[in-house]
This record gives C-alpha cells, sequence and structure tokens, in this order.
C-alpha cells in the first residue's frame, strides 16, 4: 500500500486521506515537511493566525524492520520564534506508529471555533475529534499520563504543554518515550504554539493494525541496514560503551570547556569553571551512587545508540529524562549555575510546561543579565518556572523566548540569529559553527549543519576551529548533509559513524533507496540535502529574510570572548558565499 | 555664522563643534537626521548597543525671525520598534532654542559607564554633563519642573520618562511645551529607549546669548514667510477659529467615525458607536462647561494655527495637554472606551511615563483582544499605566508596545507595518493611507504621507477613499512632499494650505530658501522629498528590509470590515510600484 498524506482540518473537524502528489513522492520526514509548508503555507501569513499549517512526517526508514536508531518524526511550519520556515525533529515513539499506518505525513490546517480544544486520536481508522477538557492546563506529565490510561495499546502522544496553549513563541512540541515520559521534543521554533493556535493539546497514535511500512526492495533495504548498523556499533563514539553510550552528548561538556568554546554567562565567557559538575561524567556518577537513574537509555525502540539517561534525584528515584549536553549547559554553565540537581530540575520543568531547553536556558541568562536575578541564582533560576506555570506576566515573558526577554529588560547582548538562541557551542571559538547558526534557514542551530564533528570531535578529517577560512563550505556540507539525514528518520548521530566510515554512509543511502524503491545510485544525498536547502531558503526569502538575516548578533563582532579572546570575524561574503550556489 | 554639527560622546563625557560637512550641509530637520544616520550608523547594529547615536536636528526655517508655526525637532536613529531608520519629530520649544545657539545638529554617540545616568545641559558655552540622580526615576512632569527650577531661563527640556529609562521600545523622547509641560513628543519608534541607552534622562537647552539663525536672504524669506502666513490664516483648516484651530485635530473623530473608517475595538471595526463622546466637539464643551482648560492653544512661540489643547478634570482644573486626535482615538475607541476623562488621564500617563499613545492605546487593545482585560474597560485601561510605572512584567510588556504585547497573549490580529502600530485611520476602508502604512520607511505611519487630505478632508482635491486606484501614486507624492516638510522644521498641518493655495507652497519654499540662501527656484521640494526617502529606504534595505515588510497585516487581507465590509485589496504590485522609482 502505497503512502497516504492524512489532511485534518480543525475548523470543520474532518480528515481526508489523499494520494501523496507526484512533487511530494520522493520525500520524507523534513524533506516533506518543508516541501509541503513551502507548497501551501503563504510565507507572510501570521504564524499563529488561521492559515499557517502544522505538518508531522516520520522520516523515510521509521518503522521499516530493525532500521536502527530511527526513531524521528519531523514537525514542520511557519515559525512564531524565527518567523521563516521551521522544520523541528524529535525522538520518541511517533515516528514508527505514524508510519506504519501508512502515512507520509500529516497535514493538519484551519481553526477551530474560540476557546475549544481537542485531543486528536489517530488509528487505523482515522481520525477522532475529542474534547481536551480533560487534560486542558495540565503540564505533559500528566498529560501523558491520562492518556495512556484513556487510549489503548500504549499510543505514542504528541502534545502541548502550557506553554503551547498559550501560544508563546518558546513553546516545543513532546513526544513520549518509551516509558510514557514526554522529555523527547521538536522542541525548537515554537511549534507547539503553532499545534496550539489550531486548538490541538494532544494528538495521539495508536498504529495497532495497521499497514506497516512498505519496504520496495526488502534486499537492498537489509544491505543497507546492515551496513549502516555495523558502521554504528564500531565508531567510537556510538557503539556499546562508547561516548554517547556511556555519557550521552553532555560527554561533551568537558570537551567544549577545555576548548573555550562553552558559552557561559549569556556568552560573555567560552569557559566555566563549574562545567565538570554539570558533565556528562558526573550524570554518571549520580546514577551510579544514587541509583534509580539509568545510563545508555534508549529514546524509542530500536536506538543502538542509546545516549539518552534517566537522572535521579537526591533519593534515588527517577526525576526526568534526559539531562544531555545542551540542556545541561543552557540551564547550567550558561546561566553560571553548577548544580546538575537544579539543572535536572529545570529540565523537568521544561518537559513538563512544553518548552525548547535551549532556549529556556538562554531566556535566563537574559533575564540574568537584565538584572532580573543574578547570574548563578539556581533557586531564582527554578522558581522562574512557577511564573510561567501560573501563566503570570514574567510567565508569559519567559515563555517566549530570548528575544522576548531581552526586549522587556533592554538587553542588547542577545544571542540569537533569525530571533532563535544559539545552542551550547561559542561561535568566536568554534567558527564553523557560527556559519551554520548564521545561514540555516532553521535560525541559530547546532543540529541544522554541526560542524562541531571535524571542528572538536575528529570526524571526518580535524580542522582548526579558530580559523575563518574553509568554513563557509564546510557548514555548506554539513548542512546539506544534515537536511538529508533528518529526512530519513535516522536519529542524526549517525553522522559520526557514516562520515568516518564510508560503508555506514553507502548503507543509509540504500536502506533509503531500499524503501523508496529508488536505486541507491539514483540518490546524492547531498544534492538532495541541498534541494531541501533551497526551498526553506525560498521560503524564508518570500517571509522577507535577506543577508542581513544571515548574520550573527552585533556584540559578537566587537567583544572578545575569553580564554582565546577572539571576536567574530567571518567576512560577509563568506556567509553569502555559503548559498551563493542558489542564485 | 555658519551652523554647527555638536557632536556629544557619552563614552567620553565630551563634546566638539564641527563644520556641517558639505555633504549634509543642504539638509535641515527629518532630511539632516536621516542622511546623518545613514552615514554614521551600521544598519545592522543592535538599536540599544554602543553602536546606535541619536541625531536631534531643528528644521532649516526654526528660530528664523516670525517663522510661522515652525518648532518642530527632528530626532533620528536606529529605531528599537521597527529595526529601520527613523524620524520622528516634536512640537514643543526645543527647535527654536537648538536653532537660535547655530546647531544644525546634535550627534549623540558612545555609552557612559554601566549604571551611570546623566543630565545634559546645552549653552552658547557647549555641554555639561551633569548626574540625573535628582530625576532618575521620575516621571515627566515632575523632571520638568525640577529641571526648570535647576536651569535658568526656563529652558527647553527633552527628557524621557519610566519607560526610556528601561529600554522600551514604546518610550517617546518628550520636549516641553510654554507652560512647561511635557505633553510634546517624538513618541513613534521608540527613540526613548536609544536616548536611555546613552545613559542621557534629559537634555536641558538654554539659547540665551545665542548667535541666532542666520538668513541668507532675509528679503527672500520675508516674502515666503507673508505668502505662507497668509495661506496658513486663510484656510479652513488652519485658520483662526478654522477646524484645528477651534477643535484641534480631533475634529476628525465624527468625520472619519462617518467615513466607517475609526479602527475601533483593535481595528474589528470602522465606526464607533461612542465616538462623539470623545470628538473634538466635545473637548471644546468640556473645557466651555469646565473652565480650566483651553483650546487654541499654541505648543510653541510663534504658532499660528494652534490646534492643541489644555483638557480640565472635572473640578476645573487643567488636567492634560492635549487630547488630540490620535490619543483619544487610540486610548478611546480604539479600547471601546467612551469617557474623555478617561481618555484624559490615560494620555496624562502616557506623557508622564514617557510612552508613545498610539502605540500605548493599540497596546491597550491587544491586551483586551488577548483576554487581559475587556473591550471598554476604561478603570482597568488606566490600572495598567501603574504596571509600566512599577515597572512589573505586565509593565515591562505593554511598555514595549504592540508586537510584544501580541506575541506575550497569544495574539494575532496585530495591525503593524514593520514592527510600529497604525495610528487612527482604517486602511481598509481609506485605501491611501494604507499605501502609506504599508510602505513608508518609519513603519505605519498617518504621519508620513497623509493621504487623509484628499480622501477624506478634500485637501488637494477629492478622491474615493474606497477605491486602490492611483493610491500609490498618490501615496508616494504625499511622501515626499512630508520628507520635505519634515526638514523645514515646519509643522506638517501647513500641508493643508499649502496644498490647496498655491502661493502658500511657493512661500513655505521661498522662506527654506531665504534661511539657506538658495534660490527659491532651486528648490524643487517633491525631488528632495525623495531624496531622503530613498536615503531612508536604501537605510532599512541594508537592516534588511524587503518589499514582505511593504505589506499591511494579513488578517486585514482576509477579515472584513464594518460597516463597509471591505478587506485589503490593493495589489502587491502597486505596494511595490511607490519605490520602484529607487531601483
Amino acid at each position: 500500500m502505497a503512502r497516504k498524506i492524512l489532511r485534518i482540518n480543525m475548523g470543520a473537524l474532518s480528515f481526508a486521506y489523499e494520494e501523496v502528489p507526484g512533487k511530494w513522492a520522493k520525500w520524507g520526514g523534513r524533506g516533506l515537511t518543508s516541501v509541503i509548508v513551502a507548497d501551501e503555507v503563504d510565507p507572510t501569513c501570521h504564524p499563529l493566525g488561521p492559515n499557517n499549517k502544522l505538518v508531522i512526517a516520520p522520516g523515510w526508514v521509521s518503522g521499516a524492520p530493525a532500521a536502527p536508531s530511527s526513531g524521528r518524526t519531523s514537525f514542520g511550519g511557519k515559525s512564531p520564534l524565527t518567523g521563516g520556515i521551521k522544520e523541528s525533529n524529535s525522538g520518541g515513539i511517533s515516528a514508527q506508529k505514524i508510519a506504519k499506518l501508512g502515512l507520509a505525513a500529516i497535514i493538519i490546517e484551519g481553526v477551530p471555533e474560540k476557546g475549544k480544544w481537542y485531543t486528536l486520536a489517530i488509528t487505523k481508522d482515522g481520525v477522532s475529534f475529542d474534547s481536551a477538557d480533560d487534560i486542558l492546563g495540565k503540564g505533559m506529565y500528566e498529560v501523558d499520563e491520562i492518556l495512556w490510561k484513556k487510549f489503548s495499546n500504549e499510543p505514542a502522544v504528541i502534545g502541548i504543554g502550557q506553554a503551547g496553549e498559550k501560544k508563546l513563541s518558546n513553546a516545543g512540541i513532546s513526544v513520549n518515550d518509551p516509558e510514557n515520559k514526554p522529555g523527547r521534543y521538536a522542541g525548537r521554533g515554537g511549534l507547539g504554539a503553532v499545534m496550539g493556535a489550531r486548538g490541538i493539546k494532544a494528538i495521539v497514535v495508536d498504529d495497532t493494525d495497521g499497514p506497516g511500512v512498505e519496504v520496495a526492495n526488502m534486499d537492498l533495504f537489509k544491505t543497507g541496514r546492515k551496513k549502516l548498523t555495523d558502521a554504528i556499533m564500531s565508531h567510537d563514539l556510538t557503539k556499546p560503551g562508547g561516548g554517547l553510550n556511556l555519557y550521552g552528548t553532555n560527554v561533551l561538556m568537558n570537551i567544549i570547556n577545555e576548548a573555550g568554546g562553552l558559552p557561559t554567562r549569556n556568552f560573555s565567557a567560552g569557559q566555566f569553571e563549574g562545567a565538570s559538575l554539570i558533565s556528562g561524567e558526573m550524570v554518571a556518577e549520580m546514577v551510579e551512587k544514587r541509583g534509580g537513574g539509568m545510563t545508555g537509555h534508549g529514546c524509542h525502540a530500536g536506538c543502538i545508540i542509546k545516549c539518552s539517561n534517566i537522572y535521579p534525584d537526591e533519593k534515588g528515584d527517577a526525576l526526568v529524562s534526559c539531562v544531555e549536553y545542551e540542556t545541561a549547559w543552557a540551564l547550567g554553565a550558561n546561566c553560571g549555575i553548577d548544580d546538575l540537581d537544579y539543572v535536572a530540575q529545570m529540565t523537568y520543568q521544561c518537559n513538563d510546561l512544553g518548552l525548547d531547553s535551549i532556549e529556556a536556558g538562554n531566556t535566563i541568562a537574559i533575564a540574568m543579565e537584565g538584572g532580573a536575578l543574578e547570574f548563578g541564582d539556581k533557586v531564582g533560576a527554578l522558581g522562574l518556572f512557577d511564573e510561567i506555570r501560573k501563566m503570570s506576566p514574567l510567565g508569559r515573558i519567559l515563555g517566549q523566548g530570548v528575544e522576548a526577554t531581552a526586549k522587556a529588560y533592554g538587553v542588547h547582548r542577545v544571542p540569537t540569529v533569525k530571533g532563535q538562541s544559539m545552542p551550547a557551542y561559542e561561535p568566536r571559538a568554534i567558527k564553523g559553527i557560527g556559519v551554520t547558526y548564521a545561514t540555516t534557514p532553521m535560525g541559530a542551530d547546532h543540529t541544522a549543519g554541526y560542524t562541531i564533528a571535524p571542528e572538536i570531535a575528529g570526524v571526518s578529517g580535524k580542522v582548526d576551529p579558530l580559523t575563518d577560512e574553509g568554513k563557509a563550505a564546510l557548514s555548506l556540507t554539513f548542512q546539506a548533509a544534515t537536511a538529508f539525514i533528518d529526512s530519513t528518520g535516522y536519529c542524526l548521530f549517525i553522522a559520526f559513524p557514516i562520515l568516518d566510515i564510508e560503508t555506514g554512509f553507502a548503507g543509509m543511502v540504500e536502506s533509503v533507496a531500499g524503501v523508496m524503491g529508488l536505486e541507491a545510485d539514483g540518490i546524492d544525498a547531498i544534492e538532495m540535502g541541498k534541494e531541501i536547502l533551497k526551498v526553506e531558503r525560498n521560503f524564508n526569502k518570500q517571509a522577507g529574510f535577506t543577508s542581513a538575516d544571515d548574520r550573527l548578533p552585533e556584540f559578537m563582532r566587537y567583544e572578545k570572548l575569553p580564554p582565546h579572546d577572539v571576536v567574530w570575524t567571518m567576512p560577509d561574503e563568506d556567509l553569502d558565499e555559503v548559498f551563493a550556489w542558489m542564485d
């Protein structure tokens, strides 16, 4: 059975299955959400108005038999945070279930009667529109629990917290993990507000008796799957007992700190004296010492990397999954906070309220810079989440993220690009990632073109993080490869093995070709990635973006970053070169 | 003595007089602030960062002997509200004093030590930098009073309220009037925050023993002055006992309401049932009945139009100057409030806190739309100003204006262009003003190209407000003429007589030529206006503005406005045509 589009109209409370039109047929995941958004959403529409849409798509291989680490669900729409196109993908258990229902994508459009809220339940029989009154105003931990009781078969739950209900720009979309916890997020860009603007509190996906994922060429798929699996299982970063498995992404805390690229106290320094106290090694130590937690946790069935963790509280009870690098950095180093227990509690709050933790940590740092509290004030920082929970005016400011908070407090040191705040890598000290921040259509985003791989981790060669040279080309290659990987459904962490191990890359392509019924040598991953980037950049151009939006914030051009005492020196011409091939 | 530039550096707390460079020599007022900003401010700088500048310039004729109604001071910089170039001009007593000190412009750059605040006192001897500790945190009514006690000769006081101190995007710059009240504002675009970011709470200007304004050709000046004065004194709208003199700008309330173009309850209707209760006629009635107030008030020496008023409270004491049309509309009709006493009290709050009243009224309407209070809740609306005074988080939201408030409350019906909210004319019902809102480099602004003159008032002909046709060309002509008038120092209200009376126009040009030492026929007002617009549009282009920024908000394209039940139908091509001559 060919994949279908499920189109849901929230105005009419109706749904329909549609054939996948030819122009969309070759896409999955990010590629598919982006082409649909570009085709169907007016780039000049208001992101929270009736004419934006929320598009959900699993990747090509998600749900295919034993595809390794392939649980990514892409969410797309016009972003309330950046004003541009947005794709944000999440782990958790939704991708495989959507795919196994035979769906290439779900398109949600229209708005219901004002004040009405719905839980959508998607099964093989279609969509039901239930009142969400029982879960409205509740945090995602409770929502997930209620919905697993209400619906059978341990469904995927895609939901928004209070932030999304109030349509705040830092609202993410939560996906539950195998333990039915809401720690997996399509966090960036405020798509939770886009979902809230459609009157949807949660979407339950039950794939029971669904048709499953059609694999057009099972032999080719299996060949590719094996090569990719072997590569993942043998690479130092992704193998069992490797860096990611032992310490999670937070293995980076000490490494990036050592490199002088750990943004500290609202991007005012590149090293944090308390880095080791919030590192992955410390997470592992806490899990070991306290019990009740876990390292090497997987966020969905079939993950063989297992970079997640469950962080335990002082009493040895599971507190939150997961304390990863970005989260520990944003809520830790960047706020001058060196206490993992507070970082973990704030992470829980982000997961519950439905906030992107990167933006949330940056927001607290801005509030600190603006004088609302002191850097390092962990008690005060944790208390800010109560304001969001109460939806006090302060909560409404903070819930919108960095730019809104900076404006409210008159702060001009604002580490954003296209309205979205930077993740855990200082672009003044690691230049390539700065090029990615500046030029990706997504706004400042490390996952959009992770040049950290060669600049810091020595994956696919080693390049000097402090030099400007060659970084434009490097970033483009990574952005294109990423756009492709984001379309596969595979976790981006397969990038490490496939960039270092040639057969791994070939295997990835073959597995995709196998599912889609294409010839493996007919897939040029970089070219397809560039095609996606072009669609996204064109949407942004129509939305009003120019080269002026492809720049890092002004203060990084004149403020030296210790310890290297470097400023951002990348010539504008280099930044403009990244996408010059489009013109 | 030739005009000089006074350059003030707030980092060094130093100042210097400079010759006016040749490239700036022909400009005054808006023309001068805009060319200086374009030449000296990086369009990509952060508006509140160290590299923005505040430029102040009187018009060409301000301070010249008996130049009628010529008290405008232009303020320029990069706007924190729009992110583009901004010129906002004010009445009050500053223009003539600056001009009589022989200054073409004051350029303020640099930032002082963090936490330091200054009062600058400008006299013929230069600039003194006094601590502003005695006025910090105070509202403008008290500031003006303190500074007239502290400094001799009843100086001009240019100051910011609490909003500017906190660098909020709706902070305006206040200029005192002849009674030393702070009701005159360079309100739009947040330039008060730019002044605050330079650590300046107030600028006192004392022109005692200054050199005065050099008039190069006194005969020509006098000839022009007489023609212009005669035109003003004979036109129905501007003559003594004419519409503006009797009822002020608020003579428009009933007229625009009648035309179905009075934005009501956050731009959801074009007529307000309570319009007559907040009209200019009602202001006059209150003044008549209560005493203690005044109509036909002038905002600076030498005004012969005198459109201002002093509104009295119930006890017959002067409450506030002035309740004008925009203010009465923004804080009245647009909030569903039909009580002039509340409108007047809110106007006082705007003047005291240092807020643009147009943006403030729109902001309250957005808070109402977002559910923070009900439309028509005058007590609640007035109470919101306490929040700004306390600088509570809610106050910080509201003090930033419409877009910030809309985001905080998840509102998508947002009547802004380039981040600045619309004034008191509904573009769906009066199409030409919509073209001005959309395309002026200033963000939604009626004064930038007041097509209301022909569309409603029958000045310079009469055109149908409801037709799209010809409005692009009409708006451009008005925008160009306005840019010229904004450079003269004359009040924009001279536009009515000079557009209808040919000798009035010639007189204006001759008076300018007389001051500047030019031939009258060497001045092409429209061409010079276009030159200014070009400088401004180019700045914005470099700041990242595109044609997507020259559009009205999406909801006006799909939401019908009663009573005419019209949507915004102007073709994008027409909007792009307005400035097509630049390319």
